[in-house]
């Protein structure tokens, strides 16, 4: 959202000591990823993100992210890689934070998808899951099914502030996903937030896919589940099928989907839909009054939840079509 | 501090078809100025800061602001300058915005500057004082002495709360300056706000000036004031007369001080620390709970004018040491 952390130009220079990057042109702190603080930083070399871990990231997950994105890259994904230093690290310290250098991507985000862009993020999304084959460290998704009740718990009870009635239509879907829940899909490593924010067009053309510090073992489909909410509803709630269809057809040019996946999605989208509901909601109840930040509404995640809840099978998606 | 207005990749693109600056490569909001919305833009022609104008800032005084960096550049100082249309138009709108696109500066500010640093400043903010000669458009300095007791005024009687006593000194203080304000001084366009922020080094060299955002006509060596008190003060609250010496013949090297201006310069120091001192209580006053924004320490400014005020003459400043 912002930047946080603050570091002298001396700081700086001794923390680039270590890489061969060149001198310093010039450093911006920019707008880009809530959870840590990210500078826009030019040297004689070229452009980079340097990217200071706040407190919401834990320092043991790190290993993880940045080995992943070298092993995407190495396996053709369009994405930023850490820059290593002389000693062959991708993470260091400056100002007591882990810190990492990594390269910059070229590209802009787009603000109302149309078809061909939903085409694109569903190929690129599966380009991810095959690229990520063969990754061997492994983390948990950290807000999955288990993780929803005491996010919900931790509401404290508030839902209905949002809106009469919705504590109580939370606590039946949980009891219903918890019951529910798959867990015989395939799984694998993905990206768990390919919001439109993380992938980035030049030309039209899908140029590459940002912020892997969600990223985590579990499964493909549900990674599928988050785009279709992500990419595919308009501003008035209802889905787009054409997008739907685009989405999951360029998904499957690369992958194809299980019989099962195909009959799990509907409720892989519930599950989605909950899990961004009640980190708004929880956002949303506490954040503190006056702040600068405007928090997401959670009520749009909860029409998305009920419009899954509508859906008998994955045909309501486009697919097939 | 942040970036406040957002716009679609469409009204980007239909933004820019009026420049000459073909495709966009990159787009990032940048934490820089706490007045506007800033953006670094990369295109196939190079890197540009893009500045949406917020309220803070008066469309009228855009003209002022602008005109100024094309006339100073146009006379040699390093600074940015606002990129034009097809048509000549160095402001358009975007998302509602008065908005201009400027060109990139390369440097970096300094955190803890050091002699030679004030001594460059020092020089520099000459240069653009003479560099500025000749600009034919006038803006009054909306926080002079004029604007100290309303400014004072609008903190409704709590100077206290941040210090017992502070509210009888500020009284003072304005008394002693409205009745003591010298009139009779150089005038000239002044940049008013010369941080360390807003100046940029590259390779130990000062490689030019940003944020023209609060230049006006004033007195020349009121501008030096404001730099005594922004880069030669150390953290402990004392003057660092060596980087004072510094700052002020880096200045008298380009354009010698008068003696009414050196005879002034105690004066003109704590008008400066007044009027920063009211800024930041006013905002440490009003800043809403909760918020992001870490308000500046008023009681940094309250410090330095008292140590202006027990000076008896200039030579405290190191002036013809």
């Amino acid at each position: 959202m912002a930047v946080y952390t603050d570091f002298s130009d001396e700081e700086l220079a001794d923390f680039l000591r270590g890489y061969d990057l060149g001198t310093v042109v010039s450093l911006k702190g920019i707008a880009e990823g809530v959870e840590n603080s990210n500078y826009l930083l030019v040297t004689e070399t070229g452009q980079f993100i340097l990217t200071l871990y706040e407190k919401r990231v834990d320092p043991a997950d790190l290993p993880f992210f940045l080995g992943l994105m070298d092993h995407l890259a190495a396996n053709g994904l369009n994405c930023p890689v850490p820059i290593h230093d002389r000693q062959g690290n991708a993470l260091n310290v400056l100002a007591n934070r882990p810190t990492a250098i990594i390269s910059f991507l070229r590209g802009i985000s787009i603000r109302r998808p149309q078809p061909e862009h939903c085409q694109a993020v569903g190929h690129a999304l599966a380009d991810l899951h095959r690229a990520a084959e063969g990754f061997e460290l492994r983390r948990p998704n950290a807000l999955s099914v288990e993780s929803w009740r005491p996010l919900y718990e931790a509401c404290d009870g508030r839902a209905d502030e949002v809106r009469p009635g919705l504590g109580d239509e939370i606590e039946a879907e949980l009891a219903y996903l918890e019951a529910h829940w798959p867990s015989d899909l395939p799984t694998g490593v993905i990206h768990a937030d390919l919001f439109p924010d993380n992938v980035f067009f030049l030309d039209k053309k899908l140029s590459g896919l940002i912020d892997f510090y969600f990223a985590c073992n579990d499964m493909l489909a549900y990674d599928a589940a988050v785009c279709l909410n992500a990419w595919c509803f308009e501003a008035d709630g209802s889905l787009n099928v054409t997008k739907a269809h685009g989405l999951l057809s360029g998904y499957a040019s690369v992958r194809c989907f299980t019989p099962a996946e195909i009959a799990a999605l509907p409720l892989l989208a519930r599950g989605s839909s909950l899990r961004f509901l009640l980190t708004r909601l929880y956002d949303w109840l506490t954040v503190p009054e006056g702040a600068l930040v405007v928090p997401k509404d959670p009520l749009e995640y909860y029409r998305r939840l009920r419009f899954h809840r509508s859906v008998t099978d994955a045909s309501a998606y486009g697919l097939g079509l």
